[in-house]
């Protein structure tokens, strides 16, 4: 079946593009020295990790225990939990898990340092810990300097634990090529910082772990990386586009959808709204809406409600009819994967498979 | 347990306060005189859509076929599908459905109506049609007037559909109390207007069914109406809040979250973001963030990456600790529900079950 009689809306995945956004990610990362251990929550599929293992990934990185469980069952191993799990229920889910899988979790405090440590000598688990410094994003993270290397202290007596090294989110790394690469120098000064608190103590740093799609190209710019974090780099979305870091043609993911009114004058409607692509507007560039119509994109996808899509076709040379397939590639393709339980494989247009987005949901 | 040692992110609901919600609506529509066919998009739930119909309802909505297959599965009939349906492989699954249960369905062309039919007919199955105007929120529907009876005339002679009335989703009634009546008077125009022209042609039209959650307590403003679909009244929301048609105390759904960070001064950061919440901001009233934080209104849910909340709490006077229980209240609550397989219920503070979101993901 071709991709354009498929029932709408349909979440695609071209997979000639798929496996050249992992092969030249693979060759970027490796000729910049650097490991990678992709965020799996761009797909939560399990096919596309055993992918990214496959092109060299030294592990997989999540952000729930339930996606943990996930890629554990089906057989993955090497995960990060880069993010500070609290709650006696989930810790102890992490402990159980850590017994059967090498798990590395990230966090910031004492608190979370001892909650986990609880549940790890509770169930004789050992789990590797980074400890999170904020690179200039200010979301999570202490402040690069001795507040570290106190804290990984603090962990390496704590039973269970075991202090691997540091941990950042690049969420400050965006915008265009140049931007990027001014604000990648910045985050390399305070990874500096990090790293230098921990030397003044003569204590070693095995992993330093930094994360985000649009800082990766920039990983050689940061001295003292020793793995990234990127998630997206996969499918690529417009986000990545209009920051310049990647083709229209490297975005693998595409919704197809159908036309179901053009009753109102200037407005095309398509069976796909918030609850297809989500409300994601674009973090960068142009803010044209919410997704690139492939068939006009003199069109603009202005509004979504749940289950409509509105395009304004005032501005557009294309003739819309009820009826008719209407591709649009999404601005956040991270969060319109989340929507779908299953992506629909294509090769050369022609659908040839569906996968389970099987860690989709896993909120805990 | 108690709520507030859930697992977290945790979506809840007090069943106290969906009671009188569902109460609530059926009585002010019973008054009001008019029928009540709810919108299951809100809740995605079997159990509530009993509930609903327990109230009185004379009749479900949703979007899409596989919600009316999950509706149909449970043992429930009567169902509209508000929505103008294309699509070979959806069709032929409406037309089935129709063979065991009452269907209706919306739409506004005559293309629609052709291959509705073409289903139709194919399995000897009979649909009730609603035909869509646009009472003034431009999305689908017809201009109200002698172009809807033109759809009604085509519809009669095409086999497997009856013409049953008109339908209309009231979008543009939204805002403060008075904001939302003035434009229930406009839409009341529109009706009367589309009603004139069936009349003119002594055409009997059955059914008139509005939509809308801030429309309905207006519905006794607009003559003619048989039939209201509001969603969100279940349950409830910051949207319902802002614009005056509840109270906090109305709001039904809460989100458990858990604070896990409060390294960065000025943030306290939650394991809650978009994929538990969904993007949504609020469509009216104080653009105040994601969410209300019941523990502490004074912290403002200001950004939501995937899996992190950002608690701006410089203006709290609230001590945010890490492992902390914080409860939201979210902007849309359809849109959060959506993002979640479960929904646990409470009593009087107390979990005392769960409800599978059977409907969720059922995009086509």
């Amino acid at each position: 079946m071709l991709a354009r009689e498929l029932s709408t809306p349909a979440l695609t995945v071209d997979l000639d593009v798929l496996e050249k956004n992992l092969q030249r990610g693979a060759e970027l990362w490796r000729r910049q020295g650097v490991g990678l251990r992709p965020h799996t929550k761009t797909h939560k599929t399990v096919e596309i990790a055993r992918l990214q293992l496959a092109h060299g990934a030294v592990g997989l990185t999540v952000a729930k225990v339930g996606e943990a469980e996930v890629l554990a069952r089906a057989g993955l191993d090497d995960i990060l939990v880069a993010y500070p799990i609290m709650g006696e229920e989930k810790l102890r889910r992490l402990a159980r898990l850590a017994r059967a899988r090498r798990l590395l979790i990230s966090l910031d405090s004492e608190t979370a340092a001892q909650e986990l440590s609880r549940a790890a000598a509770a169930q004789n688990a050992t789990l590797g810990v980074l400890v999170e410094f904020d690179a200039g994003a200010h979301r999570c993270g202490l402040e690069p300097g001795p507040a570290l290397v106190a804290l990984a202290k603090a962990i390496e007596k704590l039973p269970g634990l075991k202090f691997r090294g540091l941990m950042s989110f690049f969420g400050n790394v965006w915008g265009t090529p140049e931007q990027r690469r001014a604000e990648a120098e910045h985050v390399a000064g305070r990874v500096a910082r990090g790293l230098e608190a921990f030397r003044a103590e003569r204590m070693p740093v095995e992993i330093v772990s930094g994360g985000s799609t649009p800082s990766a190209e920039f990983a050689h710019l940061i001295p003292g990386l020793t793995e990234i974090r990127p998630g997206t780099y996969v499918y690529n979305d417009l986000n990545t586009y209009y920051q310049g870091a990647c083709g229209l043609e490297d975005c693998a993911v595409r919704v197809v959808t159908t036309v179901v009114s053009t009753a109102v004058t200037g407005r095309a409607i398509i069976d796909a709204g918030s609850k297809t692509f989500s409300s994601d507007l674009l973090g960068s560039g142009p803010k044209s809406g919410y997704g690139y119509v492939v068939e006009a994109p003199d069109a603009s996808l202005i509004k979504l409600n749940e289950e409509h899509g509105h395009l304004d076709i005032t501005q557009s040379k294309h003739n819309f009819r009820v009826g008719e397939v209407v591709t649009i590639i999404p601005n956040h393709v991270c969060a319109t994967v989340n929507m779908h339980d299953e992506i629909l494989t294509l090769r050369q247009g022609e659908a040839v498979g569906c996968w389970k987005i099987a860690a989709r949901g896993k909120v805990r």
